[in-house]
């Protein structure tokens, strides 16, 4: 049964913060996990940080299988030395893993595997060390559909058009898409927040707003985007759904 | 405890087909429910439709609690008395329940209830007949990611843009989509496939093309949209992920 033992990589989505929003197969994943590979930021390098939280909440079993790697927040745009020196530490851990006899690593990453995450630069990098290792994605729940389920706003209906936009480079990239699209949702919105607001009001200011932080998690802020309030800055994980009117039920099918 | 008899409707998504991608919210959700209402559309009204197989796999004490109501896919734009009698026949079997004791009803959509699911229509309804009703949302996978797991082809990574885009109406929302994001996905894009490849081929035809249809289940089929079998008609319900080349990891950043 030697292929039992080909090596497997998981990319593991813990969905956006709830325990609770990950998937079964995201559990099983985990539990048949050798090692669990858990990204932290600077800022929590000493602490859990909210994958681990989720993780060893959903499986309790996994703590003692959890390998924390390194996840930069200090380089805002571009691959500078920081990035690489976090992702040359995963990759490393990953393949240590490995040629310790693990069959499966998992990488736990916030959200989904396939939205704005490392796990595809971490899983080329490792498959360029170990021989014939085979690479899995585990989808999870994204944090644009945690705060459309907590607001009760849906993303989109009919024929209504999705555009989600990173403003991590800044606002330009908003404004075209609230030009093109009928819902816009904004990812790392936090920093740039009155920025966000004032190129939504300027180009949609019929649609609705709605922001949210650490949504489904015990310090969830969900707030009305045309409150004045909203404008103090949010954190920067922060997410800002604008939708349009529907004032008829079905109207844009 | 008055409290705990406040209604509840509960739209819950299932995820895109494979019974493990529902989340451990949704199962909870299912196992709490009096009444689980699961759409069956025209094809599917005597036998058990996608939801049910889903519903019936991750939580098998469901069975006994489904009640099967009608999802109307005659009608391909616009509202009329088809769409209309089968949101009228869900809504009464939801205000039944509640009238008959039920405290919580779940509505169990395919993929998210916040992504073109008619969750919405519904407890607007609802909310219409039973006074204090509770409205919650259960966020589920989406067929889109669980064609970018499949395929392992990311949606997003770094600062690119994502269009949703439902291809029902044609394929001139795809092209507009196709001129202003990075990557972009197509819904519904069965009947209409060889049309929206010669906008994909028009437009982007440095960017890579995976089609996806049942992805998670025993009739998976993923397709490179470039090879010419590709080209037959595929079904209704497929999916097209356009996502650009990413020769250098990070490249986005």
């Amino acid at each position: 049964m030697e292929a039992l033992h080909e090596p497997r990589l998981v990319g593991v989505g813990v969905g956006p913060g709830d325990p609770e929003l990950i998937t079964v197969k995201a559990v099983r994943a985990l539990e048949e996990a050798d090692i669990i590979l858990v990204p932290r930021t600077e800022r929590s390098a000493n602490t859990a940080g909210r994958a681990d939280t989720i993780v060893t909440t959903a499986v309790p079993s996994a703590a003692g299988r959890i390998v924390a790697t390194p996840f930069s927040m200090r380089e805002r745009s571009g691959v500078g030395p920081e990035r690489r020196a976090a992702w040359a530490e995963s990759r490393d851990a990953a393949v240590r893993a490995f040629r310790e006899g693990a069959r499966t690593v998992c990488f736990a990453t916030v959200g989904d595997p396939s939205v704005y995450s490392t796990f595809s630069y971490l899983a080329a990098e490792v498959a360029g060390e170990i021989e014939d290792l085979r690479i899995e994605v585990v989808p999870g729940i994204t944090a644009m559909q945690a705060l459309a389920a907590a607001g009760r706003t849906p993303l989109v209906e009919g024929r209504e058009v999705l555009a989600l936009v990173p403003v991590t480079g800044g606002v330009d990239v908003l404004t075209a898409a609230l030009e093109t699209a009928d819902t816009v949702v904004a990812y790392k919105a936090g920093r740039h927040l009155p920025e966000v607001l004032d190129a939504i009001a300027a180009t949609r200011p019929e649609h609705d707003v709605t922001i949210g932080t650490d949504v489904g998690l015990a310090g969830e802020v969900l707030r009305d985007g045309k409150d004045p309030a909203a404008r103090e800055a949010a954190p920067y994980f922060s997410t800002v759904l604008v939708t349009p009117a529907r004032p008829t039920t079905g109207g844009r099918l």
